[in-house]
């Protein structure tokens, strides 16, 4: 049974609306994604949105009727609207025929068996949402286990993070710590820990990269702090052959990924 | 000399927020770059900003110093305005102390030396201007000569692209192109065009990679059309280990790049 909901101040349109806001997302415990791609990646991966709403001009897909068969069986609300609305509440002017409300995932370091990976992402004080989902996005390629957000990060539930991780947000894990946290955490079990640092670092084609191996990126504009670096097993530097003396955080982390995956999964 | 501005109606304010919209820059020819150090990296590849814009409260610096004297030596002019101004300028909560307009460049085919580099990107059809941004960023990294933006792109010279570049909009050559006009010039002298593809492609860590090399990467929806893969010397293909058949344009542009330059630039 479709709901329609045919004006912008329809409650529901608000609080979906809202959703986009950090403050909402955390009250909730909601988030939103978009795109038949992405919500048919996060139903595979386990994960029925609560809600799903529908453009009234979309086309017929057998992965859209999927997706609402599924939100239908396990209690969930399909909802119907026009693109205008669903441009408002994605904050679109092309939006996406369907979007999906999920809960937002625990995202404890307990979570994670890190056995069951041989590279991990880790970002600390990562500001941009945008990079901070394309580096789940890369975590997906290179075989990741997950993203783990050290101190204040960008919200991983964010709409821009949401979309940059093209569905990687359902099928990477996610853990969020302090670095007081996460260190001792790392510590009590197997693990490399690898920073991309500009101080006392060796190449990254010819480190010795060993598995379980846990890739820490800074942030944007600070990089790493120097005690952070220092806790590391091992640092790596990229040829930087211009005027700049750093790349974007989430392409660093993608270039060591790589050559991490080269070493320890060729 | 420096001229006040203290109200937000100002003529020339509107003047400088004009300018984050497209079709303004393209009739003035003009376009923002934000920041100290982006500005200072500009005046050191020699291009001076026609007028420069200071915060009325930034702290001293020799650089800025340095800047406002370039400035007026070539007859440009300086501006000073309150943060709140500025930040109505570049559209930013915390803007920079400063900021600069620049008369856009050439961006001719013509105006390329393929020799004075081993590694040239080209970009197809790549519609985030972050995206474009930072692949300038990467090409000033791997020593790359510039960027090729190939049929319809997002603009160079828009805020997002200059800020993502971090100052290499001003140190990597540009250039714009069809499709059509492109294919030729390559054809005409020496050139490798390399492909990131998923299809009848070849591992990029053992691809037979020959200087001057041109990484082309495809929009981030479509990827590359297929005529577009055929024509190149070389298709080439990352690992996808997870459920995504494709990275981010800007990092799939990035670990070809770091992969292309250990091969010819060890």
């Amino acid at each position: 049974m479709r709901r329609q909901i045919t004006g912008f101040s329809n409650p529901t349109v608000k609080y979906l609306r809202s959703l986009r806001e950090k403050k909402h997302r955390k009250r909730e415990g909601k988030f939103l994604a978009e795109g038949l791609r992405l919500l048919t990646d996060a139903l595979e991966s386990g994960h029925v949105p609560e809600m799903l709403v529908m453009s009234s001009e979309r086309d017929g897909h057998p992965l859209l009727a999927a997706l609402e068969s599924a939100v239908t069986a396990s209690g969930g609300e399909v909802l119907e609207c026009t693109p205008d609305i669903l441009g408002k509440i994605s904050g679109k002017d092309n939006p996406q025929a369907v979007a999906g409300v999920f809960a937002e995932f625990a995202t404890s370091l307990g979570a994670l068996d890190r056995s069951t990976a041989k590279i991990w992402l880790v970002a600390q004080a990562l500001r941009d949402p945008g990079n901070l989902g394309t580096m789940l996005r890369t975590g997906d390629a290179v075989g990741a286990g997950g993203l783990i957000l050290i101190d204040d990060c960008a919200d991983p539930f964010s709409v821009e993070a949401v979309r940059a991780s093209m569905g990687a947000i359902f099928t990477q894990k996610l853990a969020q710590a302090r670095w007081e946290e996460f260190l001792p955490w790392l510590r009590s079990g197997n693990g490399q820990l690898v920073a991309a640092s500009l101080r006392d670092a060796q190449p990254y084609r010819t480190a010795p990269y060993a598995a379980p191996c846990f890739l820490l990126v800074g942030n944007e504009s600070r990089g790493l702090p120097q005690d952070y670096e220092d806790a590391c097993d091992l640092r790596v530097t990229m040829p930087m052959r211009g005027r700049a003396d750093s790349l974007n955080a989430a392409v660093a982390g993608a270039v060591l990924a790589y050559e991490a995956l080269a070493a320890l999964d060729p």
